[in-house]
C-alpha cells in the first residue's frame, strides 16, 4: 500500500495543477494558495477508518492523508492527537449542553502552528530545502525553529518587536536565526519575501505561502470526526489569523465526505473569530465579500490574530459561506475574560485566541445563532504560559 | 467487567493494609507511604494489554489500572500519552544508538505533574473531599490548581516565593489560593500540615502523603512498555525531586510483570538524576543507605530538584538497588549545557529538571556504566516555557 495517496497540487483559484515532486509555492498566475490532491478513490479502497485509532498516536496515524511519500522523511515531536474535551460548566453557564474545547495546548511548543510546521518541515526535507525562513505573529516562528532544530536545517524567524517575550525567547532558543521588526507580521512577510528572493537556498514557509502547512493542520478535522464516532459537530468556533486551521479543516471534512468516512452528510458551521482591533474578516463576511481588504492599523493583545489579511482570504471567506458560518469580532476585553473563565471554571490555560472562541460564542448564544442542544467545538489554539 | 481492580491500600514499609473505600493518608505507624494495590489475577483473566492502543488516547486508558471506582469521578483534562521521541542527534554525539527522550510536556500545565494531580483529584472527588491543599516546588501547585478548577473544587498553594515566575502565575490563574513563603518546599510543607491539622476539610495532597498521585505517574512506565511493544527499556534516567515517577514506574514494571504482559524478564536499571545543590539521593546511594538524610541548604535552578528529602525515600532507593540503577548529580551549569542541547539539536524544549537527564548521561557514557548498543530513555519532564 502507498504510505501516501498525495496525487497533485492543484491552485485552489484557477484549478492548475503542478506537480508534488517538486519543490511548489502558490499559484503564479492567481498569486493563490496550492491545495494538495489525494487519489481519495484509491485511499478508499486501501484504508479502514477504524484501524487508524490503535496507530501510534499523533498527527502521522494519518500518513496515507498526508503529503510526505518516504516515512523516513517524517519530522516529528510527537504533535497531534490533542485533547477534546467536554466544557460542562462553561457550557452550564451558557445554556449550551453538548460544548466542547478541541486543547491544542499539548502540542510541541505549545501551539497549534506545531501541526502545520511538522508537515511543512518533513515535505521541505523531501524536497531537499536547507533553508527555511518565515515571518510570524509568534508562535509559528517558534514552531519552524524546533522543527528546523528537530531536522537539523537552517532557519530564520522575523517577529514584530512587540509580539510576546515567550515567542521571542522561543525562537531563539532553538538556534534560529531570529529578526525582530518594527512592525507587523505583513512588515515581516515583505522583508522575508525580499530576502527569499535575493538570497539562495531560502525557502519561505509562510502560510499558505507553500502548500503544506494546511495538511499539518487539516488533521484537526480528522480528529475531531474520530472523537465523534465519524459524525461532524454542529458548530466549530475557530480563532483565525492566517487561517489555516479553518481552511484546512473545511477541506478534511470534504476529504472525508469523499472517502465514505462519514456516518452522514451534516457538515458543521465554521465560524472565524477575530478581534475588534483586527477583523478583516468579520468586515469581508458583513460585506458578503469574497475576499478581504487590508486592516490598517492593526492592534489587539491576541498576537496570532494580529494578521492584517491572510493570504488564503478567498479560502477563508468560502468556508463561512459554503457551511452557512460566520465571522465574529470580539473585544480584548472579552476575549481576556474568555482565557480568565476557561481558567478558572475548567482548568484550562487558555490562550487569548483560545478566549476569544468563548467570547464570541457567548456573542452566538445570545443572537440565538447557536442553539442550546447544537454540538458546539471552541479551539484553544495554545497555551496561556506563552502570555504570562 | 471492573472499571477498576483496585483491592486495598497497603503500608510500603509494614504491609499493614487499609480500606480504599475511605479516605487514606499514610502508614501512621510507619510514617510511610501507602500503594494501591490491585486484584491483578482478576485483572489478568479480564483485560488484553492490546486492546487498550485503541481507546481514547490519555492516561484513562489504563483505568483498570488505576484507583478510579466510578468512570464519573473521573477529573481529566488529557493528561497522558506523551510522545516517546528518539534522540539521533544526541545519541549519535554520545555514541548511543537507541537513545529516547519522554517527553512530558504535552501534559495540560505543561508538566508531568499532571498525571499524578489527575488520580489525586478524581480520588477526591470519589471519597467526598472538597478542599485540596498541597506545597510545591513549582508545578504541582500550578496541576492541582488546574484540576481542582476542573473539578470545582477549592484548591491552597503553598510555594517558595523564589519560585520560577511561571509558577507562581499558573497556580495563580485557576483561582486557587496562593501562599508565597519565604523557604524551602519543606517549609511549605509544615505550613501545609500545620494548617491542614487546625482546619476542618483541608486535604493534604502532598508528594505521598495520599496514595494515588504515585498511581496517575505510574502510567508512563506502562506507556514505556506499550511503546517498545512489551519489552522495557535497559536504561531509564529520571530526574527525582519526590520521586513520585521513579517510584511509580518501578511499581508498573512489576505490575505489568504479574499481568503477564511482558515478553521477557529484563527489567530497567533505574538512574536517579539530582543537583549537585540538592543532592540526598546520590549522597545516600553512596553510602548504600536505606534512606535518606535532609540536605540543608538545598539550592538549584532546577526548581523541581530542590527537594531536601522525598517523603517516599525509601521507596527511591529500593527502586535503584533492586534495579541495580544508580544516583547521579550534576552541576547548574552541566544541566542548563543539557536543556540547551536538546533543544538545539532536537528541538525539543526541555525544562531544566530535563537537561539535567542528559548531563547525567554523560556521566554514565563516560563511566561506562551506561553501552552504546543500550536502550536508553531520558526524562523531559516539563516544558521550557515555565523556565523563560
Amino acid at each position: 500500500m502507498h504510505f501516501s495517496f498525495l496525487a497533485h497540487l492543484e491552485c485552489s483559484h484557477c484549478g492548475e495543477t503542478y506537480d508534488h515532486l517538486q519543490p511548489q509555492a502558490f499559484c503564479p498566475s492567481c498569486n493563490t494558495p496550492l491545495l494538495a490532491r489525494y487519489d481519495l478513490a484509491a485511499a478508499r479502497a486501501a484504508l479502514d477508518r477504524d484501524e487508524l485509532r490503535a496507530a501510534v498516536r499523533g498527527m502521522w496515524r494519518w500518513h496515507a492523508l498526508l503529503p510526505v511519500l518516504d516515512p523516513a522523511n517524517i519530522v516529528t515531536l510527537g504533535e497531534g492527537d490533542c485533547p477534546l474535551l467536554p466544557l460542562p460548566r462553561l457550557g452550564s453557564a451558557l445554556g449550551m449542553e453538548r460544548l466542547y474545547v478541541k486543547d491544542e495546548s499539548s502540542n510541541p511548543t505549545g501551539t497549534f502552528k506545531a501541526r502545520g510546521l511538522a508537515a511543512a518541515v518533513s515535505k521541505a526535507v523531501e524536497v531537499g530545502k536547507k533553508r527555511l525562513i518565515v515571518p510570524s505573529a509568534g508562535n509559528a516562528g517558534g514552531a519552524l525553529a524546533a522543527y528546523a532544530a528537530r531536522a537539523g536545517l537552517e532557519a530564520a524567524i522575523y517577529l514584530p518587536d512587540d509580539s510576546p517575550d515567550a515567542n521571542i525567547i522561543e525562537a531563539g532558543s532553538y538556534g534560529a536565526e531570529l529578526h525582530l521588526v518594527d512592525g507587523l507580521i505583513s512588515d515581516c512577510a515583505a522583508l522575508v519575501r525580499q530576502r527569499a528572493e535575493s538570497e539562495p537556498g531560502w525557502w519561505d514557509v509562510s502560510t499558505f505561502k507553500e502548500p503544506y502547512r494546511v495538511e499539518g493542520k487539516k488533521v484537526m478535522g480528522y480528529e475531531l470526526a474520530e472523537a465523534f464516532d465519524w459524525t461532524l459537530p454542529d458548530v466549530i468556533v475557530y480563532p483565525t489569523g492566517g487561517g489555516t486551521g479553518l481552511v484546512g479543516m473545511w477541506k478534511a471534512f470534504h476529504e472525508l465526505k469523499e472517502l465514505g468516512w462519514l456516518k452522514n452528510e451534516a457538515m458543521p458551521r465554521m465560524v472565524a473569530v477575530q478581534a475588534e482591533g483586527c477583523a478583516p474578516v468579520p468586515r469581508a463576511f458583513e460585506q458578503r465579500a469574497g475576499t478581504n481588504q487590508f486592516w490598517e492599523g492593526a492592534t489587539t493583545i491576541a498576537s496570532g490574530l494580529r494578521v492584517p489579511k491572510s493570504f488564503a482570504d478567498r479560502l477563508i471567506m468560502q468556508a463561512l459561506y459554503e457551511s452557512n458560518g460566520t465571522a465574529i469580532a470580539v473585544s480584548d476585553e472579552t476575549l481576556t475574560e474568555g482565557a480568565y473563565d476557561f481558567a478558572t471554571c475548567e482548568g484550562i490555560a487558555a490562550c487569548p485566541e483560545g478566549g476569544a472562541t468563548l467570547a464570541a460564542l457567548r456573542v452566538l448564544v445570545d443572537q440565538g445563532w447557536a442553539k442550546p442542544h447544537e454540538r458546539v467545538v471552541l479551539f484553544n489554539t495554545g497555551t496561556a504560559l506563552k502570555y504570562q
